[in-house]
């Protein structure tokens, strides 16, 4: 039975069943940690192999004969340029191989716009009275503290089945020239999993920005992270920005810190030749070069683009149970009440719900209480603030099994326990 | 005999022998790369087994149980701190680990200093009209060049026997609120290979800065690179700070560049606790953590810290020769002729030769023709201009022994030629 179709009687004895339910799990003592989208031991040690292709008997040349322990090479090793270009679906001239962190390379792209500008704008962004990001929410929660950090005003704009709502980005993009960027994670969405339209793709490549300097942040981190067997797919947004004639409109993003080690994969990012020409410039005043023994130890680890894509499938093995597990808790618990809504994302690290308004923070608060903690709520939205404080964000990849499915029965138990009160306060 | 002691018709003599000299290493083709302070081959080689200390087979745990290949620790290992803090002189709590590049941990320092501001500041930097840093020359071209990128002007103050001219310092830095920091290699400095005497790292711990929010930016890169029995000595620079009350003053670098791998080594800052702190936070919207697993690979390769100091003297056996090498070269060509002047540092990376004024482009370009590639004259003063024209930065390591003597053939060969050109057109 729906829950707001139960009178009040209803209610409050199923209020009263939940919270036995939760205090038995309060019992328990559990402790476990579901906040961040980390990848779970098992899968780090998919790529302990990695750790074997380079020892002290082999090479450490690149193919051009480049010494990967000594410096140099600002952009990357050629060959890694290549490899990881093609992830991006951009060409070698058009990638740049950063050290072990897409944040850190996303950080640097935004501090670098604020103190040096970029091609096609007038000046340092940082030099502008304001400046503005659009933040298609619910989002990924560093890419807005990298705005909030250095100051950069967030507009939210909402997210829809098919990618963020594009008329709301036209008409604010090409009407406002301090707003200069926006946030996008267009494949298997932080948190939602959903994956851009052709269409959404191809306006963001139309748009007319009134800022001359105006970047699109596509943080493509999920791009071969699928879960089912006919996956999304993303159309080019560098190819789509050349055909409508701004090939410098888009930085795209990408890492193997979820395809080997979290901590320390490889980050890398596709942009025009213009755009990455510009950024080595300054790069090249910030380091000699990033950790090229680390990008040699991937390659070599992969060997070809298409083993990296099998090795993909083995995480798959991994994750899906643990997403099913989520989905079926869902399913099972949460759909015939009525009280929650959430996709079956088909890749990525994250199951989103949006349970009713106003009991978002309520389920985080009462699960931390009861030893699972879950990324914050408000945490997917600009400053932490969700209008309707309804978004949770489940990343499922962690946990061991039976821990996630301890976890979301406390999840359940707690989102039904908010809910109930929600429906008894109206 | 001195060549200003010589007559014009003996001048000429002279010149017409080194041009014949020069002309016959013209027609050998040389192809030699003298230009950067790079560790050789030989010496990464003996890094090697730093690669088969962590494989397939071995934990990925550092001591406290965190998993070295998944996110986290924004400051870097517990045990990296405690190890790479003691090789800066400071505690734990006073170090971040940072990624492979300690010019990286700088620039970024500085970028952070220009964006955010640092303890004791009123703004950010960058919120400045214009600010100013003092570059004791000659020094390192690329702490000056990340002050260049960044608009920041550079003050050139001239390097003594014993550090800085620290009158001038002194002047400057209590008398102009603009001037927010000062670049310093304290130990055997780039290029010169001096160590700061303990007075004047004393000066520099009770500075009076106009600047609330000055920084002693500390590039202590060659801390343990030691090429005699009798190494010299630093004072520690944030003891003294903490003495004179000032412990916020300064940033201490660091890195295993020229210890494991020039490319792929552990870069290290040291600073007060409240300095430490404020870093940190405004990292962790920057990254989620660098390279644990490389920090980790060091850890263990070493064991201890006397190890890494015995690692330095394996070094010292490859590159004392080529230091002696260079020193021979210009004792038995270019001393009897008194035509330049140059230390003989007891660590570090460089020789540093002052030849007669005017004289280094001369010499640089010489080189160049011939196959010879030199650091750029000028490199070692703020905006590559050599006030005097007259230095030039030798760097022994990168070539093996037989390379390093023909290019000091050739280098003795052009600077005489240079400087008998100079004194035939006074």
């Amino acid at each position: 039975m729906q829950l707001s179709k139960m009178n009040k009687a209803e209610l409050e004895k199923f209020k009263e069943d939940v919270i036995r339910e939760y205090e038995a799990f309060k019992a328990r003592g559990l402790k476990l940690d579901m906040s961040r989208g980390k990848p779970s031991a098992e899968q780090l040690d998919l790529s302990m192999p990695m750790l074997d292709v380079l020892n002290s008997t082999s090479s450490p040349l690149a193919k051009d004969g480049t010494d990967c322990r000594n410096y140099g090479l600002v952009d990357g090793l050629p060959e890694a340029k290549e490899f990881f270009g093609k992830m991006l679906g951009v060409s070698p001239k058009e990638t740049i191989v950063y050290g072990n962190s897409s944040l850190n390379l996303m950080y640097d792209t935004v501090v670098r716009a604020m103190l040096y500008g970029v091609p096609g704008g007038e000046k340092p962004w940082s030099k502008e009275e304001k400046i503005k990001f659009l933040a298609p929410s619910p989002g990924y929660d560093r890419h807005f503290g990298i705005c909030e950090s250095l100051g950069i005003e967030l507009i939210t704009v909402p997210m829809l089945d098919d990618g963020p709502d594009m008329d709301m980005v036209e008409k604010l993009v090409s009407s406002d020239s301090l707003i200069k960027g926006i946030w996008c994670v267009p494949m298997y969405s932080n948190p939602e999993g959903i994956t851009y339209s052709d269409e959404v793709v191809k306006r963001f490549a139309n748009l007319s920005p009134a800022a001359k300097d105006f970047r699109i942040f596509w943080d493509n981190a999920y791009c071969i992270h699928h879960l089912k067997d006919t996956p999304d797919t993303l159309l080019n947004i560098l190819d789509e920005c050349k055909k409508a004639g701004k090939p410098n409109m888009v930085y795209i993003f990408g890492s193997t810190s979820k395809i080997t080690f979290a901590g320390a994969g490889v980050a890398v990012m596709g942009a025009s030749e213009e755009n990455i020409n510009h950024i080595k410039k300054i790069m090249s005043m910030q380091t000699i070069g990033h950790d090229k023994m680390n990008q040699l130890r991937h390659l070599k680890f992969f060997g070809t683009y298409e083993n990296m894509l099998e090795h993909m499938k083995k995480h798959r093995q991994i994750i899906e149970p643990k997403f099913n597990k989520v989905l079926e808790a869902l399913d099972k618990e949460i759909a015939p009440l009525g009280i929650a809504s959430w996709k079956n994302p088909n890749g990525g690290y994250f199951i989103s719900v949006d349970t009713l308004d106003g009991c978002a923070k309520r389920v985080v608060s009462l699960c931390k209480d009861a030893g699972v903690v879950l990324t914050g709520a408000g945490a997917t939205f600009p400053y932490g603030i969700d209008p309707r404080d309804r978004n949770i964000r489940i990343a499922p990849t962690y946990p061991p099994l039976e821990e996630l499915e301890l976890a979301m029965q406390l999840f359940c138990i707690c989102l039904k326990l908010a809910s109930a009160e929600k429906l008894l306060n109206q």
